[in-house]
């Protein structure tokens, strides 16, 4: 298993400066992760910096409480990829879900979906807010809609990704969706439970630390 | 003093319900608040609920980051005054002002107002992550783009409205903009401090506990 190429290597909000971005995308470079991603604002410019390697862009959309219109979602989307985003992680509207508006929470991702003309929408359905019902509802939706990916966190939520929510997301789209377990994965232990629970993407900002930690673990397991 | 009048009655995040945006403005009629402030999933429910009223719709963009790029904010502002909004809290791009790159500040900001189309705009400068220097530079672009409020915080970020704050904005901005002060304010006393610090404006999901605060230092005093 190749870990690096399972990461999105994460940094997002509104403290994020270009000095990070670049590292960020140095770490990337170095480590072989599959993407960076970062904020909307900052697509263009890590677009440059990622030329001539294999590292893509992600960029998230209605970033990070979903709350927004899904023509104010659709135009973003269709603007980031205008940009350089190769990949984009857009909030569900989760205030929509929880009041059973499922026409518009449909009808949201499909408009992304379709403003990424092709390219991977995966959907954070923000799951540390939601019951396990409202899990298997968001994930079907995500199906339904055609989206690329289930992803559990923003990050910015009181909670972050847990290995039951990835094993009850998996039972549902059972392969007709991958996912993305983000918030919270900081170790090597962290990133194998949710491979082993059926992530097929991590988000994460702790990155290296992830790939440090498989080296130790190589080690340990050659004595 | 007509202290309701001072108040955006707010309720905003991933997790409202319609039946609390109800409230919210069943509660802004009762009182006759200024306005109330939700997130733009919510404008076109909020605008049919205060017809007949002089309650006002306030709403968000690129909230609560600001990570976003100036043509999608210019785009989610537009979108929201078709949809009825009357009043636009934007966020500044947090990051481009950390990174001194103020040509993208002012881009951002002067789009908003464009895009308001005479309506009014305040600036959310999310004073918890900036420098005293850097809540002086903000103050100055919000003027310099003809916004009409310099806006203390989101309610999000770590920390919300100080007085020291307030008073520092009103020092810079000398009677050019307006400062809506917002971000735990709790009470009557938080309330009325952030007045006399320079406020003309307050944001606050407290409406109720500081009107019913007034009354009761109304009847304290006529003892």
């Amino acid at each position: 298993m190749k870990l690096n190429q399972y990461i999105d290597h994460t940094k997002l909000g509104p403290t994020v400066s270009k000095q990070e971005v670049k590292r960020l995308v140095e770490e990337a470079r170095k480590y072989e992760f599959f993407s960076v991603c970062v904020n909307t604002t900052f697509v263009k410019y890590a677009k440059e910096l990622v030329k001539g390697s294999s590292v893509k862009i992600a960029t998230v959309i209605g970033f990070p409480h979903g709350t927004h219109t899904p023509a104010v979602k659709a135009f973003e989307t269709a603007e980031a990829i205008k940009d350089g985003a190769d990949e984009i992680d857009m909030v569900l509207n989760v205030n929509a879900l929880k009041d059973k508006d499922y026409d518009l929470v449909l009808e949201d991702i499909k408009g992304v979906v379709k403003a990424a003309n092709g390219n991977v929408v995966k959907v954070i359905i923000e799951t540390c807010y939601l019951t396990k019902e409202e899990i298997v509802k968001a994930s079907e939706l995500c199906v339904k809609a055609k989206a690329h990916f289930v992803k559990t966190s923003t990050g910015f939520g009181p909670g972050g990704a847990k290995v039951e929510d990835v094993e009850l997301i998996e039972e549902t789209v059972k392969g007709k969706a991958e996912i993305k377990a983000s918030g919270g994965i900081r170790s090597y232990d962290d990133a194998i439970a949710m491979i082993e629970a059926g992530a097929t993407r991590l988000g994460a900002s702790k990155g290296v630390e992830i790939m440090e930690g498989e080296k130790i673990d190589d080690s340990n397991t050659s004595y």
